[in-house]
């Protein structure tokens, strides 16, 4: 498919401005491009630029307040709840995570459960702020449900995803930041796209049934948790997925389950919804709250050159650690430029026209 | 398979009198007949009373120190690492967890990291120590290297199970009891002692490749990390695996990766171990340091009926909360005993008879 090639502060100059026109203070503008536009740069273009509108337009449909005052609501020495009154979540992710981390300071470890927020981005951004205090960090965050539990017809989870960065030496950070189902949906969206098929074990129909068909999800159909089906595992895919959605949720006060708001501002709320907005959950490790961050460094050093020096299977070029492949794309990036397909970019133009910033 | 039934009673006490022989403290060789008996009630049989021989064999060849002088040799308000002495870690994890459960009494949340211990049973049993406390308890182990990593045709990480136990109000609790791989090295003896093939997607062979060989192991195969292949989301459980490890083992000091020494006391110590014994990692986060309990009690009962009452697919009789099959087993073995097969009923008598204990 055709794309075109843009410099990261091209993007980031575009985004930041679009925020600043619906209302956010520059220095929440700044952070919110800065979130989205890691995306791209780390080749999950699925959570960058391209929802740009889509932030745009759940602004419009006032469920994104442009100004929100964060708030800690609860806290004892190493927790707190906070409220986003209903900020975008790039924003309210980024106070909360700098929660966790100053009262991992103070007592060691900090976990804080987010209620009232949006879509964060990509949860790498928010677990990684913690790498350069030597902390291991931590990010995961509910979504509007389009996994079906093993062994249920219904969507009562989101993707969920779970990142888990932790700091080394020499070798570049571990991090691993994934969705909780088979294949997140972005990967759905690019076969759909193709008009290619999907693997046996990503999606289930209406009714429950094993398909290959890649827009099976607009006919009722849903994402399979990790694990695919009862036999490889799907119930711990599913408590995976759970487990993300009580932390972030019923920990803070948000909505969960089947009951979390959708992002596409078309798609209506659900009804009945238990709590405000949707949730996240965040965490940091002090690593010399355990032993002397060198110490501790230096193995994990050790630890990543097993593993990348493993024998592999044939064809394969060696054993992957994770967030190498993301790290790998982001320096490439950073230096050749961002490629967006053509109907990003012309949803872009038409963003740019309507605020008058030119693309 | 032909098995006879036993009591708790008659199996806790005969256990109890093992360790007992072997020179634990009358307080730890209760608590351990307690933790290794917990496996049998939940029904992970392969983790229960079938191993108490094996652990024998451990103290026998001094890798387990019967009388450990449990230390914590580091900690913070909210953090500790524990140096278990080469102790039965059915004995060294429940001290661990208290420490974290205390630790969340003062200050919200504990974790604790330990090193230089042995294995420790099932995971559930820990974490759901944190269950009585309203807190929710987190429990996760290394253990010796039976999984192939994405790509690998090497061993590098164990089975590594998390659990996660979260109290509920009227509802059980949600307890999640997972190896990190398709499925545990226990469901695959089955199939080795019923002379059965495996599914495709829980083992590989020497070279990496796919197989159903259940005795693809003692030929150099590996486990499959959950997600099964790079499609289908191995390099996730490959991820879930690795962490696991990092937390039990390089934070704490023990050994991880390939050098996590082995639980059968016949199989050589690895070479050049970077640690001590092997690692766990604990985790209690106190409810009311979020919001109040019953609060999130309730919005739990809710979560949980929601996907209790969820429409199923066709001959499935309801969606399963986490924990409820195990649940049902133990109440089920409370009352009508506990079924131990042919083989392991052998094996305790010879144990008895060696101790003088009648079985």
């Amino acid at each position: 498919m055709a794309s075109d090639v843009y410099t990261l502060d091209q993007l980031s100059e575009f985004t930041r401005r679009v925020f600043l026109q619906i209302g956010c203070p520059e220095k929440d503008a700044t952070t919110a491009a800065k979130v989205l536009l890691s995306a791209d740069l780390r080749g999950i273009d699925s959570h960058g630029i391209a929802r740009l509108s889509g932030y745009v337009r759940l602004w419009e449909a006032k469920r994104v307040n442009a100004e929100p005052q964060l708030k800690i609501i609860h806290e004892t020495p190493s927790t707190a709840v906070v409220d986003g009154d209903a900020g975008l979540g790039l924003v309210v992710a980024p106070f909360a995570m700098q929660v966790a981390i100053d009262k991992a300071r103070q007592v060691g470890t900090g976990w804080v459960s987010v209620q009232n927020s949006n879509h964060y981005g990509i949860a790498a951004w928010h677990a990684m702020m913690a790498l350069e205090h030597d902390m291991i960090g931590i990010s995961m965050t509910n979504a509007s449900a389009l996994v079906a539990p093993t062994f249920s017809v219904e969507r009562l989870l989101g993707t969920n995803p779970i990142c888990v960065a932790i700091p080394a030496g020499e070798e570049a950070a571990f991090v691993a930041d994934m969705a909780t189902t088979t294949a997140a949906n972005g990967k759905l969206e690019i076969l759909q796209r193709k008009k290619e098929a999907a693997p046996v074990g990503w999606i289930q129909d209406a009714v429950g049934a094993s398909t290959t068909d890649a827009h099976a999800l607009k006919n009722g159909g849903a994402l399979l948790p990790l694990g695919g089906d009862r036999e490889h595992g799907s119930h711990k895919g599913y408590a995976l997925g759970a487990i993300v959605d009580i932390f972030s949720a019923i920990l803070s006060g948000a909505n969960y389950g089947p009951w979390v708001p959708p992002f596409p501002a078309y798609v209506p709320m659900p009804t009945g919804m238990p709590g405000k907005g949707i949730g996240h959950f965040f965490g940091a490790m002090r690593i010399d709250a355990f032993r002397p961050a060198e110490d501790f460094k230096q193995h994990m050093d050790n630890w990543i050159q097993r593993f990348k020096s493993a024998k592999t299977v044939e064809g394969a070029e060696r054993v992957i650690v994770p967030g190498e492949p993301e790290l790998e794309l982001e320096r490439e990036r950073r230096e050749s430029g961002i490629p967006l397909l053509g109907p990003v970019v012309a949803d872009l133009k038409l963003l740019g026209e309507r605020f008058s910033i030119p693309f």
